[in-house]
């Protein structure tokens, strides 16, 4: 991966490997793919004549906040703060178009769509005008920075349209904060004469592009920035960004994976599945994909925080669903468990800030490294934490006292994400029904089994909903960006309804965003969105999850259809349905 | 799980629990599923007038093998040994049939598929006479011996048609062998009067079936015996059965999943996923699964036994390519690993065999009883241990060194099935990347990830193959059963044609099996069949690995579809067009 912290800006284009496409040329495309490329996205009325595209100023508002904040938002984005959010009409009186150069990156984890939105980037500027020019970035962030990008054509969008994974030019995480980073930016923009510049991102990268907004005004620069809402994780959405994008492909991947389980448990009769959901801090996806399978278990990380529940707690709960189906003869079972659960759970952030502790001294790092063996290692780092923390740790599988210790983060930190938190909760129900099987409480053999839902969801070919949705986003962010705007983010709203149904909208990125304090200094963030413990879908969840704890309530969803009955292959899923 | 070792016959049928169905009935289908109900797949002309369908011997024999093999199948199965391979054909002169009543039981791991095999037998059954009646025996062989049934009708069968799992009757693996067990069964055929019984599983269970055939007809009962070659793991064929049912969806799950992946790698950049296949022993899903998707590492038992290589052998080999792709900036790559793998390590046998000793030893139970801490346990049993066996144990990773000695089957043993052989082999992997990096001759951070292509597949919903091919099985289950054999397989031939040209026929289960010595007695077994090294398959595999270990040769396969073209929802896969 790319870092790139003030490197010096290398003003290149990449010509030694012209494009990721090279090494696709080889590639023998399966049949389904090549279907895919050959789908066309339908797009909302209001997009379809480009060179009419105009924004009008509206007088909708982002929720008030802090009172204090939009004050606080004026000294940090003094260029771009206050702007309106827009709609889009059909000027018909508007002059012809003029080329625009624009430039797109893909920033963070894949989410599948994000080739559409670069081939609607791409359609829409030759719509404005044929002479139009896109150019991708490479590897995200870091090839700006470091002007690393190639120039997208038709032949190359061509072969990635509709497909999933972010290699057409790559991602990266490389973060733009320094003045350095900053100026090598804007050189590189410069460089390419841009008039624009769209990041795809969640809502760091987001973030981002605020900030590159507001540099290059504050610059007086020609080039613009706008952003376009991604992530599977949920977590970038508000009364406006009803979703970002990836989520729905992610959900029936994963949800289609339960199901499966679900059946297979069913079967043998002598399973309990323990499934870690992908979603970082948020349950959004463990949230979704319980309401399309109907698990015995979906532990919410939310409620679980603000119940203040412990690991034993949540350990006895799950072991009383065990107990109560097995009086019912179903020895079987599927838990959901969203990846984030340990950082809502009390005990553990402060056995988590005690390791950090502890692992980030010179004497432990020492030790550690002197000790060959893990089992060693982890004695030891057990004897340096006290009180609650070591009693939290001393009563953890090995596996987890050693991945806690191990696996670090860039910063050292403990990877919290790396957890194989599905193994942690089963291991501790395991060891609660061999309690209860000592007291005659239980008597079954309690045969659990482990699946991360992850990786393998990411990158997938985009639902038709993802499809269509990210095609729409590429197309207004270039609306935004052929009117002149900057600092906005892609928005389209109404997706619950049929895509001729859809509004495509700008919304000004100041209005996303909250000031946390870091390090003593105010910084802008977008802030993420949470489980809402009072809305439509947790409460659907709630009132149901009694039943699905005893019954057999599963839905068998299927794996994702690209042809056959739209309301098949298009629908959309519960969460974009719980905003109508 | 049933387990029913001599257990008294209790002939009841359950009408407390008159079936799964009764469960189902508040489940909430999905679209797919809905639409996936309503799927019929078509028939081989042979099978669409099952009231004249006759059946005739054929002149066709299996390969010839150990000369005195007839000799001693002769003493093991006087009464069913010697018969022919059958044919069918169209009887118009045929008198009208008499109904029929049959049972049905589904043994072992789930297979996409099942449920059609059931559906197909009671389409069949009806078409020879209305009021001809199936009995599902429930969950698995135990069903049978303890006379568990439920009758199975038109609605039950309608809510299962196309559908994966095996919960309709639900599975299970009591192997029938006692005496009192096969006169259980046969009481329970009695007690329901049945003309025919349908074994529905892999290798031992249609051992089982042959033996069933045996003792019904040495018995001069009515009731006759016939299996169904079931299993994912594709090692239930030989030159007459094509391929086992259940393996076809099965390989495309996992390629979706293995091309999703590599999909991911190639687009963050920096991550190698190494995948356990599902499979047992044999390799075949592990290399149909490499031939359709290309990934940059597929490792096959067969070979690795054949060319007796070491898990130090295997650790340099991938290393090499991680170093290899490295230097051309691909730092990412995906590895598939059969989960029988070290099974065909000679260094592994023998430490399993040691543990294995060891662990049965009361000496070594009592102290791991008394000690607490899983790393003491550890450091215990390799005490026990001397020579090559320490060796080898010491050098593994503490998790695998706690799953040899904690995870046991039900006879004690090691289970090799739970190892976390993707593990093992990338942290080996790891560590050999340290030394070079030592060295100076690997300079990237390696960050391998695990996946297990595993139960989330058994259960799909058939793919439209799986679905034609099993309903097609039912078909002929049921015709030989009306025909009044006894001691064969369902089998039909010619799958990589269309439906209209597949080849229905019978074959005698004795032409499948082998004799093997166990504790000083010739037990009949069906023998697997491993993944052959002078096939085409492997061939094709092993010409091209090289180019696909540098290379991104990926294939993207996409999900399993089940509307649209007929070239994506009918294919077959690369293991059947290996016998065009």
């Amino acid at each position: 991966m790319s870092t790139s912290e003030d490197h010096p800006v290398n003003v290149t284009e990449d010509k030694s490997k012209p494009s990721a496409f090279a090494n696709l040329d080889s590639l023998t495309t399966s049949l389904l793919h090549d279907a895919r490329l050959q789908y066309t996205p339908p797009l909302p009325p209001a997009l379809q004549n480009m060179g009419c595209l105009s924004t009008k100023e509206t007088d909708e508002k982002f929720e008030e906040l802090d009172p204090g904040l939009s004050f606080s938002l004026k000294r940090l984005f003094p260029q771009t703060h206050g702007q309106k959010i827009l709609d889009f009409y059909q000027d018909n009186t508007a002059t012809a178009a003029q080329p625009l150069i624009l430039g797109v990156v893909l920033s963070g984890g894949q989410a599948p769509g994000g080739h559409n939105v670069i081939a609607g980037l791409f359609d829409a500027l030759k719509a404005i005008h044929p002479k139009s020019e896109l150019i991708g970035f490479k590897d995200g962030p870091g090839g700006l920075v470091n002007n690393k990008y190639i120039r997208l054509h038709k032949g190359l969008i061509d072969r990635y349209r509709n497909t999933g994974g972010f290699d057409m030019i790559g991602s990266g995480r490389t973060k733009i904060s320094t003045l350095k980073q900053f100026q090598a930016t804007a050189s590189s923009l410069e460089y390419l004469n841009m008039d624009g510049l769209v990041i795809i991102g969640g809502d760091d990268s987001n973030t981002n592009a605020a900030l590159i907004a507001e540099y290059l005004k504050q610059n007086n620069m020609k080039c613009k920035c706008v952003g376009v809402p991604k992530t599977i994780d949920g977590d970038l959405s508000n009364e406006f960004i009803e979703i970002s994008f990836g989520y729905d492909s992610c959900c029936k991947v994963y949800s289609n994976e339960i199901s499966n389980l679900a059946r297979d448990a069913r079967s043998a009769g002598k399973y309990w599945f323990f499934l870690k959901m992908m979603g970082r801090s948020a349950s959004h996806i463990t949230l979704e994909c319980a309401l399309q399978t109907r698990p015995n278990v979906a532990l919410i990380s939310e409620e679980i925080l603000k119940e203040k529940k412990t690991l034993q707690d949540i350990t006895v709960e799950i072991a009383d669903t065990v107990c109560k189906r097995s009086r019912l003869g179903k020895d079987y079972g599927v838990v959901l468990i969203p990846e984030g659960l340990i950082e809502f759970i009390p005990e553990f952030q402060i056995l988590i800030q005690d390791l950090n502790r502890t692992l980030a001294t010179k004497l432990t790092q020492t030790v550690l490294a002197a000790l060959k063996k893990d089992e060693l290692k982890v004695d030891y780092v057990e004897s340096t934490l006290s009180g609650a923390s070591q009693e939290c740790y001393a009563g953890l599988p090995i596996e987890i006292q050693i991945q806690l210790i191990l696996d670090r983060d860039p910063h050292g930190n403990v990877a919290v994400s790396q957890i194989e938190t599905e193994r942690l909760v089963g291991e501790m129900v395991a060891k609660e029904l061999e309690k209860r099987k000592k007291a005659d409480i239980y008597k079954q053999n309690f045969d659990p089994r482990f699946h991360f839902c992850g990786y393998q969801g990411r990158s997938v070919f985009p639902s038709n909903f993802d499809a269509k949705y990210c095609y729409a986003l590429g197309f207004v962010a270039a609306g935004l960006l052929k009117n002149g705007h900057t600092g906005y983010i892609s928005c389209v709203r109404n997706l619950a309804k049929p895509v001729s149904e859809w509004k495509p909208c700008g919304l000004p990125l100041t209005g996303l965003m909250n000031i946390e304090e870091r390090h003593g200094q105010p910084k802008p963030v977008i802030k993420k969105a949470l489980v809402e413990l009072e809305g439509t879908k947790f409460t659907l969840f709630k009132e149901q999850r009694k039943h699905w704890a005893i019954q057999d309530a599963y839905i068998f969803t299927g794996p994702v259809q690209f042809f056959g009955p739209e309301s098949i292959t298009d629908d959309t899923n519960f969460h974009v349905k719980a905003f109508l």
